[in-house]
C-alpha cells in the first residue's frame, strides 16, 4: 500500500503564522457593536443552601443592564451524557445549593467590565453552609451527607467490566500482589482562558463564538438549556487557545452570555481570568486505585483486578467517560485471562474534573505500569521482556470491547530498548541515575455514544472549482492538535492538488456538516479523514465521466490524481489538468457544482474506539539525593500512530505530550485547603514546565498501517501524555530506590523516601 | 391554483426590528483586531495624464502603513460584462490616466482615520490635463478626444433591436411624430455609503465584509485584480443599508482593502462618506431619446424607431446592460408590428453611471410615456385607450426576446381609471390641476448571461431538523427589498412550517449555495424562489417513504405538509407531525441529515426574462402658477406583479418607488460644472423628497398567476419605480399645459413655459 507524497510529509500548521505573530483572532479579542460585558459571581463555599439572593442593588447600578440568578433561567439541567438522561446534573446558575467554592451563582452583564465586577459585590446571598465532603472516602462513607439530594448516594455511577474467571486465574498464579494507588489533580492549563461572546438574531436566535472543542455539544446542550431548538444555536468558528479536553462541556457562562443576549438584545461577551480557570475550572480526575495483579512465575500474566474511586468533584462533567476508559485502560496494554473492573465516580465538593488529555488513561497507566514494573522487579524478569511477553499484538480481541486491527506494541518495546540503551545502561547503572519504562495505547475516537448524536459522527463537504482548487466543510476543531492542515493533507492525497489550494471551513453549526462530536479521544484524524475520503470519492466519481468519454478509455482503466492531473494510472501521459477536467465535468451537469459528501461512523469495532494506538517510553533521569531534586536527563519514546500523516505534527504531540507528562509527574498540582478553596491559582505557584525543563528527546515511529484510518492513520495526540509519568516514577526507583505510589514524585517525598527528612 | 395560507400574507420583515432599533451590523460597524482604516485619494480633474506619482512623504507618516498606486497593483482591468471581455474597462487605481474628478489614484492605510486622511495630503500627483468631455455630444462629435486609448470611439457599446418593415410601416401611418427627450442623472442615495473590511488568512485568502448586492460577483472579480482564484476570496454577510443597483459591481475600495490586507496582514476597511458617494458615486444613465412613432388614425400602433445615447461617464460598469434594456423597454408596453432600437453607450469624462432602479427604462419609460400621451392628444384619443387599443397581453411573443406568460396590463389600465376618477376629473377640469398617466413593465431577472456564470442562476440549500425546524441557505442579498422574509415564506409553504422555525443562512459565498448573481433586475423572488421549491420538493421526497410505509398508504394517495403536519391529503387525519416524520426519516438515513438543493436558470425564456410585470399610474397634481410648485395630491397605481408573496412587502416596494419616482421627476438632480465636479455633494442641496412630501395613494393589485413565478409570483420592486415620472409630467402638462421634455420638471421650467419668467 504505497500512500501519496503528501503522507507523511512534514508540514508546518497553516495556522501557525497567525498564531505566532499574534494576527490570529480569539473569542476575547471580538468586540461587537453595543456589546456588553459578563461576569459571574460565584459561591465562596464548598457546599451550601441558599437562603436568599438580593440582586436589586446590582441592578440598580449605572451601567448594569442585566442580572440573573438561577431561578430567571429554564433551569433545564445538562451533561455530555444525553444518553443517560439522569446523569446531567448541571444547571448553568446554581437554584438551591452550591456544591463548590466557585459554583456560579448569578451574573451581570454591563456596559464595561468595572461596572459589571462592581455590581457583583452588590448581589446579597444568604447562604447556610453545609458540611464539605472534600474526598472520596468521606463521600462514600455511611451516613455521609448527600451532595444531589437527586442521587441516591454519592457515587453517581458505576462501570464494570468482567471477564474471564478470576478467581480461578488468581489461584493458578505462583505469584499476586496487592497495591493501592492515589493520583492527583492537575489541570490543563491552556493558553486561552474560556470566554464566549453571544449575539441574537430575530429575537429569537444565538450565534455564539465560543472557546470550545466542541461546537455540536455547546449547541445541543445550549439549545436544550434556553428551551429553544438546536436549530435557532449557532457557534462559530474562532481560534482556540488549547483545549486538552477542558472545553469539550456546555459551560455556564455559555448560557449567560446567550441567555441574557436574548434578554437585552445586545451581544453579551464573559471571558474567564487564570485565576477562575486555576480555582474553579475542570481539572483530571483524582483517583484511588486498587489493583491485584496475578501472574505465573515466569511473567506470564493471568488476572488484574482493578477498582477504581474516582473523585468527580461537584458534579458528573465528563467523568463518566473516564470512569468507563479508566477500566479499559486498566487492562489495554497486555493480555489477561481474566479481568475485572469496578469503577466508581464520586462526588465531592471540590470542582469538577472532568476530560483531561488522556481521559482516565495517565491514572490507570500510572497505576497500572508501575504495579507492572514492582512485579518485574519481584520476578527478577526485565522490566521490557515481562511486557513483550504478555503485549497486545494485531488481531488480539477483547470480547465485544475491542478488536486490534494494527498494533506495533512490541516493535516499540524493542525500538524504545535499543535507542535507550536499556540493556547496557542497566548493567552499569550509575549511583543516582535511573531509566524507567511506561508504556501506554490509546483510543483513536471513541464508538459508545455517550452524547446519542442521531448524526454520523464526522462528516465533510467538498467542492471542486474550475480553478482547480477546492474546498473542504468539516465540523471538526483545531484546539491547536493541527487538523486544520492534516485534515487538508487528507483531501490533497485524495484529489491530488496542494494544500494551499483547499480553503477550509471549519466549525461552523449552520454551515459546516452536522453533526461532528468534536475534538476530544484522538478521534479527528482518523473520523474526520475517512469522511474526507469518502467525500473525494464522490467527487472523483463526478470526474470519471468526462475522463472516459474525452479521452475514450477503456473500462478496464483506472485514473489517478496526482500533481494537479487526473490520468490514465497505466499511461501518465493521457490526461488532463484537474482544473480542466472539473470544469468539464461542471459545462457538463446543469450549473450544478461538484459538491459531495461523506461521513464516517466506527461499525462493528467493538464498544470503544474503532483503532488502537500503542507504545513504550523510556525516562533516563538524575535524582540529587541531597535536594531530592529529579532531574529527567532524556526521554526515548517509540510508538505506533499507524501511518503518521503530518510527522512534524505528530512530533509536536510528542513534545507536548512530554510536557504534559513531567508537569503531571513532578510539578504540578491543585493545592486546596481544608475549606474547599485552591490556594495556588496564578502561573507563579502553579507550576509547569518551560521550555527550558524540557528534556532532550529521541523518539522512533513504529509504523504500522490501521486498515479502518485514512491512509493508515490512528490516533497521535492523548496517548503520548500517558507513559511519562510512570517511566519518570520507575526511573526514581531505579535510580534511589524510591517507589512513588502517591503523585505527584516531589524533592520532598524522595527525600522523605531517603530518609533524609521526615 | 390555492397557494397556501402564508403566500399573500402581509408580513413584517423579520429583518425590521433590529434595523429600527440601530442593532443591525453593517460593515463600518465592524471592528477587528489590529483594524487599519484606508482612505482614497481621487483625481481632482475630469481628464488627465498621470505624470509622476510620488508616496514618499506619505509613507514616511508615522501610523502610516501602507500607500499603493496603480503601478503597484496586478493591473488587471475589471467589469461585470465577463462575457465582453473589452468591456472590462476598470482598474482599482488609475494607471496612466483619470477618467473623472474622483477616479481612484491611490490608496492609504493608517492605524487612525485622520492620519490615513493626513497621508493623503502628502501624496504628491502630477497631471498632464486633458480636455475633459462632458456631453454625449461632445463625445461622439468628430474629431472627438478618445477618453479610452484602447476604444475605437467613444462609443463604447452598441446595441440594435430591429424587427418588421419599419419603412413599410411608416408608410401605412396616418400620424407620425418625432421627439428627442433628455434625462437627466439621478442618484440610489441609499442611506448606507459603502464600507468594505477585508481580513486575510494563511497569506492567500481573503474574506471581505462588504455593502455590496452582489456577493458572487464581488468575489469572482476581486480573486481575478488580485490574481487569486476565486475561492480564495469569501464574501460575506453584512447588513446591507440599501442599494438600488449602485452596489452590484466590484469598487475600488473592496480591491484596496483586500490587496492592502494581504500585504499588511492586517485587516483593512474602507468606508466612504456621503460627499463620496454624491460627487463621485455611480447614477442613473442620463440620456439623450429620439424616438419616431408611427400610429393608425384610430390610434393603432404601427412603428417605432428608437434612438438613444446614454451618457456611461468614465467607464462601462452596467451601462451594457442599460443599453441593452432601454431598447427592450422602448416597446415592451405595447405591440409594435415593426421597431428598431439604436443605443449607444458614451464616455465621457464624468463619474460612471450603472445601474439603478428600473436599469434604463425610467428613461426609456418617460420618452415613450410621454410621447404616446403627445399621440393621444394630437388624435384626440383619451390616453388611458389608445394605451388598451395596444396594449400587450398574455401570450403575446417578441419574437426571440420576450414571451409574456402572463400580463394584467389591460385589467391595470381599466383599474386605474376607475380609482383615479379619471373620466369624471378629465371631463370637470379644475385650472391649475391635472391627472397624468404612466405605465411600466418590468423584467423578473435577465435571462442573458452577461456575467458568463458558469453555474446557475440561482441555487438553495434546504436543510430540516427533528426539533421540526428548517435551514434555509441561500446567496441571495436582502439589500431592503424584503427577500430574508420573502423566501422563509416559500419555504414554510413548501414545508407546512412557520417561517420563525426556519433560519435563513445567507450572502457567503463560501457556504451558501454557489452561485446567486445578487440582487439586481428584481430576480430574488423568482430565480430563488424557484431554487426553493425544487429543494423543498427533494426533502418531501425523502419524507414520503416515512410516510407511506408508517402509515400503509396505498400509491394513489398524496401527501400535503401543513400546519408542521403530514398528513394524507385525502385523509387529514392520518399523518404525523412534521419533526416526527423528519425524524424517523433521519432515522432511516444511517445517521446522514435530511439536505437537499434546488437550483433554477431560466431555459427558452427568450433573451431578457422569465417573466414580465406591468401596471399603470395615475398621478394627480396642482401646479401653483405664481411660483410653478407642483404639488402631487395622489398618486393611483394598478398593478400586475402576479401573485404577491407578501402583501406588505409589495405595498412597501410600491411607497419606495413613488417616493423615487418623485425625486427623479421633480427634485432630484446632480448639477455639475464645466470642469466635471458635481457641486450638490449633501444631502441638504442634494434634494430628496422625505416622508411629508410624499402624497397619499391608493392601489390595486392586479392579480395574476405567472407559471414560471413561485407561487405564481414576478417582479415588485424595480418596476414601479417606472411610470411616475411620465405620470407627474403629463399631469403637468393637463394642469399648465407644459409638456416636459427634458428632466427634471422644476418650477422654473413651468414658471418659463407659462412665459411668467425667461
Amino acid at each position: 500500500m504505497k500512500n501519496p507524497a503528501i503522507i507523511g510529509q512534514s508540514i508546518p500548521r497553516l495556522d501557525a503564522p497567525s498564531k505566532v505573530t499574534g494576527k490570529a483572532i480569539y473569542t476575547d479579542d471580538m468586540k461587537l457593536p453595543g456589546m456588553l460585558y459578563g461576569k459571574l459571581l460565584r459561591s465562596p463555599l464548598a457546599h451550601a443552601r441558599i437562603k436568599r439572593i438580593d440582586v436589586s442593588k446590582a441592578k440598580a447600578l449605572p451601567g448594569v443592564k442585566d442580572v440573573i440568578v438561577g431561578a430567571d433561567t429554564p433551569g433545564v439541567k445538562y451533561g455530555n451524557w444525553r444518553l443517560v438522561p439522569q446523569s446531567q446534573d448541571e444547571l448553568p446558575l446554581a437554584v438551591d445549593k452550591v456544591r463548590f467554592v466557585g459554583d456560579e451563582v448569578a451574573a451581570v452583564c454591563a456596559l464595561d467590565p468595572e461596572t459589571a465586577e462592581k455590581a457583583l459585590g452588590l448581589i446579597e446571598v444568604e447562604y447556610e453552609e453545609l458540611p464539605a465532603i472534600l474526598s472520596v472516602e468521606e463521600a462514600t462513607a455511611e451516613g455521609a451527607g448527600l451532595i444531589h439530594q437527586e442521587s441516591k448516594g454519592n457515587v453517581s455511577l458505576v462501570r464494570k467490566i468482567d471477564y474471564g474467571d478470576l478467581d480461578q486465574m488468581f489461584a493458578k498464579a505462583d505469584y499476586v500482589r496487592e497495591d493501592t494507588f492515589r493520583v492527583h489533580p492537575v489541570q490543563h492549563a491552556y493558553m486561552e482562558p474560556c470566554s464566549s461572546l453571544a449575539q441574537t438574531e430575530e429575537g429569537n436566535r444565538v450565534t455564539l463564538w465560543t472557546s470550545t472543542q466542541t461546537p455540536y455539544i455547546v449547541q445541543c446542550l445550549l439549545a436544550s438549556t434556553l428551551g429553544l431548538p438546536e436549530n435557532n444555536v449557532r457557534v462559530m468558528k474562532v481560534q482556540i487557545g488549547g483545549g486538552f479536553g477542558g472545553k469539550m462541556e456546555l459551560r455556564p457562562w455559555e448560557f449567560c452570555a446567550a441567555f441574557m443576549s436574548l434578554r437585552t438584545g445586545r451581544p453579551v461577551k464573559f471571558t474567564l481570568t487564570r485565576h477562575d480557570e486555576l480555582a474553579y475550572g475542570r481539572r483530571r480526575h483524582p483517583m484511588t486505585i486498587y489493583s491485584k495483579v496475578g501472574f505465573k512465575k515466569d511473567g506470564m500474566l493471568l488476572a488484574k483486578d482493578f477498582q477504581v474511586m474516582l473523585d468527580g468533584g461537584a458534579y458528573n462533567a465528563m467523568g463518566p467517560t473516564a470512569t468507563f476508559l479508566c477500566g479499559t485502560f486498566g487492562n489495554m496494554l497486555y493480555n489477561y485471562p481474566a479481568y475485572r473492573y469496578f469503577g466508581r465516580h464520586v462526588y465531592t465538593n471540590k470542582p469538577p474534573a472532568s476530560a483531561m488529555r488522556g481521559f482516565g488513561a495517565p491514572q490507570a497507566a500510572f497505576a497500572a505500569e508501575t504495579q507492572m514494573n514492582m512485579a518485574a522487579e519481584e520476578l527478577g524478569i526485565d522490566p521490557i521482556d515481562i511486557r513483550l511477553m504478555n503485549a497486545m499484538q494485531t488481531g488480539d480481541v477483547i470480547p465485544d470491547v475491542a478488536t486490534i486491527s494494527s498494533c506495533g506494541f512490541k516493535e516499540s518495546l524493542e525500538e524504545v530498548r535499543r535507542i535507550s540503551g536499556w540493556d547496557q545502561k542497566r548493567k552499569n547503572k550509575t549511583p543516582g541515575k535511573g531509566l524507567g519504562i511506561g508504556c501506554f495505547s490509546f483510543i483513536s475516537g471513541g464508538v459508545f455514544n455517550w452524547f446519542n448524536t442521531k448524526y454520523n459522527f464526522s462528516a465533510a463537504e467538498v467542492k471542486v472549482f474550475e480553478d482547480g482548487t477546492a474546498q473542504l466543510a468539516v465540523m471538526a476543531c483545531d484546539i491547536g492538535q493541527g487538523p486544520d492542515t492534516v485534515l487538508r493533507q487528507i483531501l490533497a492525497a485524495e484529489l491530488g492538488i496542494p494544500i494551499h489550494k483547499i480553503r477550509l471551513i471549519s466549525m461552523d453549526t449552520a454551515c459546516t456538516p452536522k453533526a461532528d462530536l468534536g475534538t476530544w479521544g484522538s478521534r479527528v484524524t482518523l473520523m474526520n479523514g475517512n469522511a474526507i475520503i469518502e467525500a473525494a470519492g464522490k467527487i472523483k466519481a463526478m470526474l470519471r465521466p468526462v475522463m472516459f468519454s474525452e479521452l475514450d478509455l477503456n473500462q478496464i482503466h483506472d485514473l489517478a490524481f496526482e500533481d494537479e492531473r487526473v490520468f490514465v494510472r497505466a499511461n501518465p501521459k493521457k490526461g488532463m489538468d484537474f482544473a480542466e477536467c472539473v470544469y468539464k465535468a461542471l459545462r457538463g451537469r446543469e450549473g450544478e457544482p461538484l459538491t459531495a459528501r461523506g461521513y464516517y461512523t466506527p461499525r462493528n469495532k467493538g464498544l470503544v474506539s474503532p483503532a488502537f494506538s500503542f507504545g513504550a517510553q523510556v525516562a533516563e533521569v538524575a535524582v540529587d539525593q541531597d535536594t531530592g531534586q529529579i532531574q529527567v536527563e532524556k526521554m526515548y519514546t517509540a510508538h505506533d500512530c499507524g501511518v503518521a500523516i503530518n510527522k512534524m505534527s505528530v512530533e509536536g504531540q510528542l513534545e507536548g505530550a512530554i510536557q504534559m507528562g513531567l508537569g503531571y509527574a513532578l510539578m504540578e498540582d491543585l493545592v486546596m485547603d481544608d475549606q474547599g478553596r485552591t490556594l495556588n491559582t496564578t502561573f507563579l505557584d502553579y507550576k509547569m514546565p518551560a521550555a527550558e525543563d524540557m528534556p532532550p528527546g529521541e523518539s522512533v515511529e513504529i509504523e504500522t498501517y490501521e486498515p479502518e484510518g485514512p491512509f493508515g492513520a490512528k490516533e497521535a495526540g492523548e496517548g503520548l501524555a500517558i507513559p511519562t509519568a510512570p517511566a519518570i516514577s520507575h526511573a526514581v526507583f531505579e535510580a534511589v530506590g524510591y517507589r512513588c505510589m502517591e503523585t505527584p514524585i516531589t524533592p520532598e517525598k524522595v527525600l522523605r523516601a531517603l530518609g533524609k527528612i521526615k
